[in-house]
């Protein structure tokens, strides 16, 4: 059948978004440029057309699983997952992909992030389209996002000859680069931004977990002969903490060879920080991105967030971060807000788990 | 008798410190630098030594006067006059005279308003034992704050000749100065700030309102002649709105002869804004004055006041006023605290008296 079925990963909390990411409300809950959906429904929407909601499978944390569902209602709730346990993302898709292969060995994969963003969406389809066919022939494919700066917070993909109209043979996986290095990577012009985003068919991937992670393919075994019993919460339970804490990148990716990618740029943003939530918001006659009732006298280029219909007046401030969530208030510069997770280190210090 | 009754005016709103200061809880009800008392509470108990609370009285509006008696519990409530309306100084000092003078003609009033600081309380005591002891005498007595910058906020008094020890003849009043001005005033040696702070007995007053305000003495006669029977309501009802909306300074000061006053330094603020509740307030390690629960990372030298136990986390930021109120937040600069009032004239412009 050769079918795509969507795999979100939505285990992140995203603590650089406190105080309006909790655990119990994650990133990926949250609409953070006033899009009117959460990150993870859009997620979902944007795949519509080639994804229908019945074969979208979300791998999500037990505190968030009921919020997920909400989120998300014409999914299953049977194709929502809820991990015991983060193992991070190699565990994760490989469980994801047991579920697959049961309904179809050669059906692929498209695995993604449930908390970035992405600008153009008919561009991002057409990539989808791509790396979906490159898998359906057996290979591991992933996205080569062009840099359009020398960022040195992703990893990057060394890209080699074409092998198909729009994809491309992957040399190397590299991880997060210095600025020097970066800058030499965006000149070079062969080499781009891993995006987290994974097409393969289940069959492949599970082979290649069991060829190079014997013990992450031993525990998913076991699991597999468990799903659809009622032993299956109980085997999960107890195998779910012996699986390795792996990436897929380090697990399995840098150790495969016949790797493709798809050279894109459809305006992906994994929007790591409130700046970047910023930068991606529609904006006032004042510059400010503003989901709130704000007075601004002398003010601009502010982002400013509230709970409920409490009232914020900014008077001669520029360049701030301002969330107010009602229990906690959050009061930023834009470029420091890569700290904010100085913030949440220091609650789970205090033990302020009421605001985690 | 010739005994001090002190007379505080209370009738503000102090709109620069919104949103703290409402109509129900104007700046006079607040702890602005962290003192553990209100600022009325204050101004009464830094007089005890010589006005116990038996001989304070109050002026105050209809809204506030019963969280002003509340604020004061040793201050008989009859003590505490609720105007109708209020109608500035002028027939505010009028009407508490009024009442000062059916205890003693010769009691001296010493007026002051109700959300004053003052640093050096000693000080203060002695120039006020200096004020009330020429007052006796019959003079009008006012305050001359030494000025220690060009400050073009203030009032200034030109001081003469010494007339008794520690006590000057006053030349003139002159009004707010710009910035060349106040710099010449500063050098001359021989100006003062004008503190709003008045002594003279019920007599005395009372004369020179009859002699320069005829419309207000009339007014007040109407009202002096119910004190006490049941008419009284109604009477200053009628009367008060009207009488002439006149301040003190303009009405009676800058038209009699005579006056005196008591050259004083005993760190006064009028405590205009947020900013100057900053800098009169105690400092964290990080140079905050923090009345509220906070986590600063990489910020400093800010004013933050929160009701409740919110939690409020500054990132990276500077200089900064923080005040949640619950229903409102203020984020300002704390060079920019002037433009608060702004905020509330839009506030009342959007009809938002629920805030105001």
């Amino acid at each position: 059948m050769n079918r795509t079925y969507a795999v979100i990963m939505a285990g992140g909390v995203g603590s650089r978004f406190w105080p309006s990411s909790r655990a119990a409300s994650p990133k990926q809950l949250l609409d953070l440029t006033g899009s009117g959906l959460t990150m993870i429904a859009a997620t979902v929407d944007r795949l519509r057309s080639e994804v229908p909601p019945e074969r979208v499978i979300v791998v999500t944390g037990r505190v968030t699983v009921d919020a997920v569902a909400k989120a998300l209602p014409d999914v299953p709730r049977e194709n929502i997952l809820a991990e015991p346990m983060g193992r991070n993302t190699a565990p994760c898709i490989g469980w994801a992909a047991l579920h697959v292969r049961r309904r179809d060995p050669e059906g692929v994969l498209a695995v993604m992030p449930s908390d970035h963003l992405v600008a153009d969406v008919p561009g991002f389809m057409s990539s989808v389209r791509a790396a979906v066919g490159a898998a359906r022939g057996g290979a591991l494919v992933t996205f080569g996002i062009e840099p359009d700066r020398p960022e040195t917070g992703f990893g990057y993909i060394e890209m080699g000859a074409e092998t198909s109209a729009g994809v491309r043979e992957v040399v190397r996986f590299v991880e997060k680069p210095d600025l020097e290095t970066a800058r030499g990577y965006l000149e070079a012009g062969t080499f781009a931004w891993n995006s987290g985003m994974f097409f393969f068919t289940a069959k492949r991937i599970l082979d290649e977990i069991e060829r190079q992670m014997p013990d992450l393919s031993a525990g998913l075994a076991r699991i597999d002969g468990a799903i659809g019993t009622d032993r299956q919460a109980a085997v999960l339970d107890e195998a779910f903490p012996g699986l390795p804490s792996e990436s897929i990148d380090y697990g399995i990716m840098e150790g495969a060879s016949g790797i493709l990618c798809v050279p894109s740029s459809f305006g992906w943003s994994d929007l790591g920080s409130w700046a970047a939530a910023f930068d991606l918001s529609a904006k006032d006659d004042d510059g400010n991105a503003v989901d709130a009732d704000v007075i601004s006298i002398g003010s601009g280029d502010c982002l400013v967030r509230a709970e409920g219909d409490k009232i914020i007046a900014l008077v001669g401030v520029e360049d701030l971060v301002v969330v107010d969530t009602g229990d906690a208030l959050l009061v930023c510069r834009r470029d420091s807000s890569q700290d904010v997770k100085k913030v949440v280190d220091t609650l789970k210090k205090l033990g302020r788990d009421d605001l985690l």
